[in-house]
């Protein structure tokens, strides 16, 4: 709800596109540029995907920076949209800057996700989908929502010492005063935090400093546009280092062996990236897909302050 | 000095071919296979980013997938080598198996790291080399050698409790009776193990299952091979998608922005990944490279059983 109020905003104060020219650039066999024209990053990013597909089927690999854009969306989508197109496939983002450094106190980077995936052939595909941070803002909110304290190694406040309660941290963030979300391995070295903040660097070089676009703190959202993230996805194709056929059951054989593993003392079962995801997929398509009501009442507001009334049945509780 | 034996056993026992003879095989004008005759990875791997290198020329981006081969040593200096001579690089590897999963109890996968470094100007480079796990073996040694307690979120023992001896542990691993080091964000998925678990595959799928090579707990050493890990690199034009120098002095300023955010409580300084290394470097260039006396002994000893004279001036003590 809270993307949702956020695209049509952008869309309706003129600080995003709605009618935006993709423009790509091919620039080597393997390798192109895709401007945005400053519209949704999900309109971009797909046409980028067909890019990096076009060109590994040619060059074996191709690497797609996207400029000009806007907020992504989950990076996970393309990633698959890949795969399923028979590619192994990586798709990153920068983001607005909210994250601390491992030993820094001021919000610094953002929550960088990269996504990943490969195609199997009875399992559907590995499909990696993460933030480079140990929690994205979203949970931080959900928290907040939940009056609940957060738990020490999320997050740091302004000082640079755990944040525990959320609200002040989301306003601190808000207010651009300090505080941030910690990189993936927490605060400091001991459990691996200079490797988050590595791996959200990381991000940024390829994202932004590779395509001539802001980084580091300067992604943010100003009065006059919005944050102009930027992207860099890459696709190769199986078949130049491999059988294609081959590789894909090796994938099956991979997927179930993660699957089938002992699982840790109070655990029930053990997944593979994206079979979660998968599961819930099935299970929505078969009910409906849950939303709280004060989500739904939300999206309604939204719809409504733009003439688009929401179906009530949307809302109906799922068949028996 | 744990590897150096290593090697040493693997060439002279002939799991390790000692006159390889490395084959590369372009595959299209981005993606190339090398095949490393089961000889050191170092040799194959060195290869392996010139082939990188001759395909980003062309095609703008340059993968290249390397089987046969053995351990790769720090795959950071490969990315950096790269970086050395213009190009966004990667460089990965997986790894003998010791990894338990995220919400499994049994080694599993090994610490797979990711090594990334990107050129700048003034500044020497962007250098990430990480293991996807939250320590790597080596720490656990060393706690070993000083029986230190293991700090909570390392590993777990071969139930996939918390393990606390690095001695059990490192036996347990070595029998494979159980226990692991855990992926990068620790047990469970509250801080995020499943992300560490996450990126450790991908390394894996990138390396193993896209080169047709042993994947998972199959990536061990035998009585007649070395653990046939492969490798996987990446390479990237920066003068396809902007002017390099601008790039260049991006990166310095990106590095810069790094070095200079306020740290945190506690913390003296911020730090980009590579600088404490070339810092660092800078010392041992200076005053040689420090040895703890149980390490020098050991070389020598290796030496010693091959005919090889370790001089007694590289344990003087540094020139005051």
């Amino acid at each position: 709800m809270r993307l949702t109020e956020h695209y049509c905003n952008m869309l309706a104060g003129g600080r995003l596109n709605r009618n935006p020219q993709i423009k790509v650039d091919i620039r080597a066999a393997g390798s192109a540029m895709v401007d945005g024209d400053d519209g949704l990053g999900h309109y971009a990013a797909y046409r980028a995907v067909e890019v990096g597909i076009e060109l590994a089927q040619q060059a074996g690999v191709g690497a797609v920076g996207i400029a000009h854009s806007s907020h992504l969306g989950a990076a996970g989508a393309y990633a698959l949209a890949g795969a399923e197109r028979g590619f192994v496939t990586f798709a990153t983002t920068n983001t607005d800057s909210m994250v601390a450094l491992f030993d820094g106190a001021a919000r610094f980077h953002g929550t960088n996700p990269l996504a990943f995936a490969a195609p199997a052939d009875q399992e559907r595909a590995f499909v990696l989908d993460m933030s480079t941070t140990v929690v994205t803002r979203g949970k931080i909110e959900v928290y907040d929502r939940l009056s609940k304290e957060l738990p020490e190694g999320w997050a740091v406040d302004k000082t640079g010492r755990p944040a525990h309660d959320p609200h002040t941290l989301l306003e601190d963030m808000g207010a651009r005063v300090g505080g941030g979300i910690l990189p993936l391995g927490g605060l400091g070295e001991d459990f691996g935090g200079h490797k988050g903040y590595g791996l959200a660097a990381m991000v940024d070089i390829l994202c932004a400093v590779l395509c001539g676009a802001p980084f580091l703190s300067s992604v943010a959202d100003t009065a006059t546009s919005s944050a102009r993230v930027s992207h860099f996805f890459g696709a190769v194709q199986v078949e130049r280092f491999r059988d294609a056929a081959a590789f894909r059951q090796d994938m099956d054989h991979f997927l179930r062996e993660l699957r089938q593993t002992p699982p840790a003392e109070g655990e029930e079962r053990v997944y593979f990236a994206g079979q979660k995801e998968f599961e819930c997929e099935a299970e929505t398509a078969r009910l409906g897909v849950p939303l709280l009501a004060q989500e739904y009442d939300g999206l309604c507001a939204i719809g409504a302050a733009r003439g688009v009334a929401v179906p009530r049945s949307a809302a109906a509780p799922p068949p028996a």
